[in-house]
C-alpha cells in the first residue's frame, strides 16, 4: 500500500483541499500508474457538489487520467513500466454479463466501476484522478499513443470517448450532416472528431461568440440558436445531432431540425426530465437517443484514431492549487475548452 | 362528377349523419373505387372532435378503405374494373421530395395529401371511406390479395401499416424480444404480425382481462402494467417496444425495460409532452422514437405479408347507423379489436 497526495472534496459546498489517500500494491493484473496530468470534466463538479446524489465523501474527482506506467503485476501482459497509458471513467465492470461480453462495459448490467466514488472489487471506495498515482486492473487501462502529449491525451478519456461513441454507433461519415450543441469541453472534441470523420458539421452555440473557434476547429457552420430564424432556415438538415449541453433545452425545436431518420443523441443529463412532443418524432421517424462514454475497446480505438488524425483537445494547463477556481470558470462557461491540472504540482 | 352518400361529422360535437358528398370524374391516373368497407381508426374521432386541432367540417372520416374497382382512367396501368383494392391515410404525395424518392411518402416534406380533412391537388376537401365510393390516384391504390376478405383486410390499411413499418424498420425478426404496450386496435395487429415474423411478443396491458386473447393472437407473455412488480422483472427485457397507446404513460417505466440499444417506438400519440429522463437513455443507449404509418410500397408488401402469413384483425362487422355507437364504445375500450363499416348498410 502506497500514500499519495491527492485533492477531495469533503463536503457539497466546501472546496476541495489536498490531502493523502492509499493506493493498494498491485496485484497480479494491476498496473500502477504515476499520474502525470488530469482533465476536470463538468461530471466532478456534478458529483462533488452533490447533484447526482450525495457522493461518498471524501471524494477524489478526476477521470480523465494519462499517466506512465510505473509497476505492473505479476501476470500483467498488456503493459510494461515506463508505458504511457490512460485511464477513463471506468475502473471495472462485471465481466460476465450480455453488456461487458460485447465490449459495453459502460453498460455492464449489475454496473461498471467508476473511477471515483464507487466502490472497488476489493470493497474501497474508488477515487479519481486528481492524485499522484493509481492502481487499475490492466484491462480498464488504455494505452497512449506516442504522439499524443498527455496533458492533450487526458480529456480524451472522458470528453474523446464520449463524443467518439455514439460518432461511431450513428455511423458518422463523410454522407452525414452533423449537428454539435454546444461547443464547450465535449463540444469542441466532437466538431474536431466529426470533421476527421468527414462528416459536415454544424455547431448550434447560443450565441456568435465563439464562432471563429468552431470554424477553425472544424465546423462548417455556425448558428446561434438564440435567434429563432435558426431553427426555421435548418428545420430537417440534419443526420445526426449530439447535445453536449446539460441545460434543459426546448427539445422540440432541435428534434424538427432532423430530417427524417435523424437521431438527436443526449450527451448531458439535464436535471429536469426533457419534454418530447409525438408529433415530432412520429412524423419524420426521428429518435431521441442516449449515449454514456464507450467501451474499453472502443476507447483505444478512439486514442489511436485522435493519434492517426491528430485529433486533440484545447487546453488550459493548471496547477493543483488552482482546482477550485477552476471549478467556478467552468460553471462560468469561462474555459476554451478543458482545464487539465499538472499533477506535478500536487 | 358523382353523389354518393357517406356519413359525416359537422362539428366536435353533434353525431356524424347521413348526408352526401360528390367525387370527382376519374382523369387519367385515377382510379374510382366502390367502397365495400371501412374501418373506424382511433384518429377518426381524434379528428372529428377537433382534438388534433379544428377540422374542415363536414368531414367524412375513414382512411381504412377496402372495396372493388369500378373506373379506371385512360393511362392506369396498375388496376382493371373489378380489382380489389384499398385506400390507407394517403391519397397523395409530391413526388418529388427526397422522402417520397426514397418511397416514404408518408414523411413527404411539404407534406402528403391525407385521405380526409385535407386539400386535394384539385384544391377540394379531401373526404374519406365512410362513404360509397371514392376516386384516387392509381399511385395510391394498393392491391388486396385475393385471400384477403375485404372487411378483414379494411383495419390493414391504417392498423396494419402503422405496426407494420416500425417492426420492419426496427428490424423485427426471430432473435427480437418485442413488447407491444396495449391490446386495442393497433395493438392485437401488432402481437399477429409480430408473431408472423417469429419475434418473441410479450403484451404489456394495464390489466390481464384480455390475456387468453393475446395469447391467442400470438404473444408468449402477457403483463399486467398495474402490477408495479412487471416493471421490476421485465427491466432490460426487451429489444424493441411499441407503444399503441395514446394516454400519456410513465415513459421512464416503460423505457428501462429495453435492453441496451433497445428502442421504444411511440404510435399513439399522446396528447401531452411525454416526460423522458436523461439517464434511461444514456445508461443503456435506448432510443425513444417516433412511427407514422408507412409508405406506398410497404403498404403493399404488409398486405402480401398479412395474406402469406394469414394475419387479419379481429372485426366487428356494422351498419353504417352505428358509427356514433361504434365511437363511444372505442373510446370506452369496448371493441375486440375493430370496428368495420359495412358500406352497403349506407
Amino acid at each position: 500500500m502506497s500514500t499519495v497526495s491527492a485533492y477531495a472534496a469533503t463536503s457539497a459546498t466546501e472546496p476541495l483541499t489536498k490531502t493523502t489517500i492509499t493506493r493498494r500494491d498491485p496485484g497480479p493484473h494491476d498496473v500502477a500508474i504515476d499520474i502525470k496530468f488530469a482533465g476536470i470534466c463538468h461530471s466532478d463538479i456534478h458529483t462533488v457538489k452533490a447533484e447526482w446524489g450525495v457522493p461518498n465523501y471524501p471524494v477524489v474527482p478526476g477521470h480523465e487520467i494519462a499517466g506512465v506506467v510505473s509497476e505492473i503485476g505479476s501476470a500483467v501482459t498488456k503493459y510494461k513500466v515506463g508505458d504511457h497509458v490512460g485511464v477513463g471513467c471506468m475502473v471495472n465492470s462485471c465481466g460476465q454479463c450480455s453488456s461487458c461480453k460485447a465490449g459495453l462495459e459502460q453498460y455492464c448490467k449489475p454496473g461498471a466501476t467508476f473511477t471515483y466514488n464507487s466502490i472497488d472489487k476489493d470493497g474501497t471506495p474508488t477515487q479519481g484522478g486528481y492524485s499522484q498515482a493509481v492502481v487499475v486492473d490492466e484491462n480498464f487501462v488504455v494505452r497512449i499513443p506516442d504522439s499524443l502529449p498527455l496533458d492533450k491525451a487526458a480529456p480524451l478519456l472522458c470528453a474523446g470517448i464520449t463524443l467518439f461513441s455514439p460518432l461511431r454507433h450513428w455511423k458518422a461519415g463523410e454522407d452525414t450532416r452533423l449537428a454539435i450543441i454546444g461547443l464547450g469541453g465535449l463540444g469542441h472534441v466532437g466538431v474536431k472528431l466529426g470533421a476527421a470523420l468527414g462528416a459536415e458539421v454544424t455547431v448550434l452555440s447560443q450565441s456568435l461568440k465563439k464562432m471563429e473557434d468552431g470554424l477553425r476547429l472544424g465546423a462548417s457552420h455556425y448558428y446561434a440558436t438564440s435567434d429563432r430564424d435558426t431553427f426555421k432556415k435548418l428545420r430537417n438538415s440534419f443526420d445526426l445531432i449530439l447535445n453536449t449541453v446539460s441545460a434543459n433545452l426546448n427539445l422540440n425545436d432541435y428534434l424538427s431540425l432532423l430530417d427524417v431518420d435523424g437521431t438527436l443523441v443526449e450527451l448531458g443529463i439535464p436535471e429536469h426530465p426533457m419534454q418530447v412532443g409525438a408529433f415530432p418524432l412520429a412524423l419524420s421517424r426521428r429518435s431521441l437517443s442516449g449515449s454514456n462514454i464507450g467501451g474499453i475497446a472502443e476507447t483505444q480505438e478512439m486514442l489511436d484514431f485522435c493519434a492517426e488524425h491528430d485529433v486533440t483537445p484545447e487546453i488550459e494547463v493548471i496547477a493543483a492549487d488552482y482546482v477550485n477556481e477552476a471549478y467556478e470558470r467552468v460553471l462560468a462557461s469561462d474555459v476554451r475548452y478543458r482545464f487539465v491540472i499538472d499533477i506535478s504540482t500536487l
